[in-house]
């Protein structure tokens, strides 16, 4: 990828929007909905967010590629596949359009636009749970990439709808997203102090993911 | 689109029916057997709508069109893509359809053919979900048409399972679904206080996304 | 379809009873563990049973066509694309496949293998809801075998994932179901008292979707 | 198949690895959140398993075939598509997989890395639902892969899906699933006793599968 057009960052920035408010808004809905049972809430949670993936990616995949994640944005430049000065700009427009996702879901749901998370994710399950799924969600786009370019819509939705459940975590998976839920004091809300150390544990999921997609790659050269 | 034939109107007429039985049918069935919980009635209703979306788009679509849906006729005569006259008889022809679709779910559970709602659904986070719920619905199906069209019914199907969830509103984005609904009093329904301005929401949102689409079309071309 | 051979009707029984033991087996396990929350019981009996028809449909399609279904048989032979005898013998072929999975199911769940249903299912809003439902069903693969034959298995799937909640009577749609399942005292069954009347409503929406079927099919010659 | 070349080992070790990471992870944040409502946990662990399931066959099945199962490999191996030397060395590297995918989840849940399963599993009705659910898998895979083998993945998840209601005993239909799930006291776990018979009837059902697909494929030669 030579540059990053204007169609390409609204792109990035609006699916990033959907992307969160369908992640911020559908917890809260679930939240106040679910009467104090958490799996009722995940389910409510999950659901959406797994089916808003494959319309997004559906959508924006072919003006931008539709990678709305850093560490999405970070394994492409590993692989060479999008310059540095644009990636730093996709992954500039992600955050921002997170962002913009978490108030707008906090705005839709009549509470205070501008919140701080209370909610502390942070222990070593957790870190372990944010390498494994951002190495399975990075694993998975690449490798279905290779083998039904068609089905990456698919593969992501339904990565992320096992994710939040198999993992401590929920499988936050993405740094934009892990960035922006600061802002909503809500079910997918997360202290700013747990902030860092998830992104680390992405950005070494990502880099694990690169290398065993190489690996792999030799079998069906 | 010249003209609106009688298969074309029959098949907007059908396709609303059946969607509108489906949604407001789920929800009295949902909410009968869901003991209070109504985070699990929502998945009750949420699901059902999901599902009966794909399966009617695929049924009609080559008839019709599969609009179902006054904001996307809406649209698509912004894109000069159909006439006035047919696009005014396809709005009366799905208004007509929806309301026998909630007729004929209040029949099927032995409740009062013909019953008004009397659930307010009014407040600044509505309107506001009601702009961002059509906007995503319009956006996604004109961008899924460009990039696979065969992709356009699980694209809504999904896109629909999701503003269930992460709209204050649960996602009305659809004036004859949203007059049709004041008719019946059960966990669908909207009172009459609160239709016009959800309908005025959902044009302000099909507008924008006609506008986006536009813009973003322009790095495929 | 001139002869039903050997192969045909072996795909018939054991595609139709795999699908009962989905139905009915769901239909307990969900039961057993739902706690009374019925809307959970029936989340639970939905998911699988429209899971299994698209697994179902995929695997025997193209060995028997896949109906399964007396009342989808029966239209077939009122469009003349199967002749009587054939179509006599697949019903009593589904019907034997019906009854064998009902057994399965109740053996597995460590249950009397033969059991009568007390479940009683009689009203007018619910045979209603059995001619909009088969209605509904026979519509949709008819219309969908014409538009997209390749989508059939996942339309028959959804469509009756979202029949099960918006008919009053769960959407039996089915007469080699409707009387397979007077035979499980369970979630899903239904007292003989209610079998008739439900198989005429049955017959009687297949009757009119094959009749809407030909009117709309003129749109597209 | 000649040879299992690091590359295929390497996949199935991964794809079975991250299959237990999911139906165990996943058991665990179910019951951790279900409110003692065990269907609900039972969806919160049924939806990730038939989601990852397809993921994963996406992913790896043009790298190894994605069989992640012995009876899979052994079905294989009965219709002579894999050489007995490579097909031993699938079953060893998916049975270490699997248990590898067992101590992950373990770990990302902060618990002890090595349990054991105290949940006993062991009833006539277990031990037919497990003949009857690798039966039902083996057979959907193979008329599936002759069908449309584009919709193998799609198949195999759904039909988990639905095998995890409609049998008494969850269904294993996996002798290295059933080996490693004895390593977690949890929700998915099953204490040693029960192993062996498992794995008995999922074999009888293999074999089962591998006949009755025999005779169908007659009719489409």
């Amino acid at each position: 990828m030579a540059e990053a057009s204007a169609q390409k960052l609204v792109s990035e920035f609006t699916g990033t929007a959907l992307l969160l408010a369908t992640v911020v808004g559908s917890g809260i809905m679930a939240e106040n909905l679910a009467g104090g049972n958490v799996a009722v809430a995940l389910l409510g949670n999950t659901i959406p967010t797994g089916a808003i993936l494959y319309v997004l990616i559906t959508m924006f995949g072919p003006v931008s590629g539709a990678h709305f994640n850093p560490a999405v944005t970070f394994a492409f430049w590993l692989r060479k596949e999008i310059a540095t000065a644009p990636a730093f700009v996709y992954v500039l427009v992600q955050i921002a359009g997170a962002i913009a996702g978490v108030l707008l879901a906090n705005a839709m749901f009549d509470l205070p636009v501008l919140q701080i998370s209370e909610k502390l994710r942070s222990s070593p399950g957790q870190w372990l749970s944010e390498v494994v799924a951002t190495f399975g969600l990075v694993l998975a786009i690449f490798m279905a990439l290779r083998a039904r370019p068609e089905a990456v819509a698919t593969v992501v939705g339904l990565y992320i709808t096992a994710a939040y459940w198999f993992t401590a975590s929920t499988s936050f998976a993405n740094p934009a997203v892990t960035i922006a839920r600061q802002f909503s004091n809500t079910f997918a809300g997360i202290a700013p102090s747990g902030v860092a150390l998830f992104i680390a544990a992405q950005m070494a999921g990502a880099v694990m993911a690169v290398l065993l997609d190489r690996f792999l790659a030799d079998s069906r050269r």
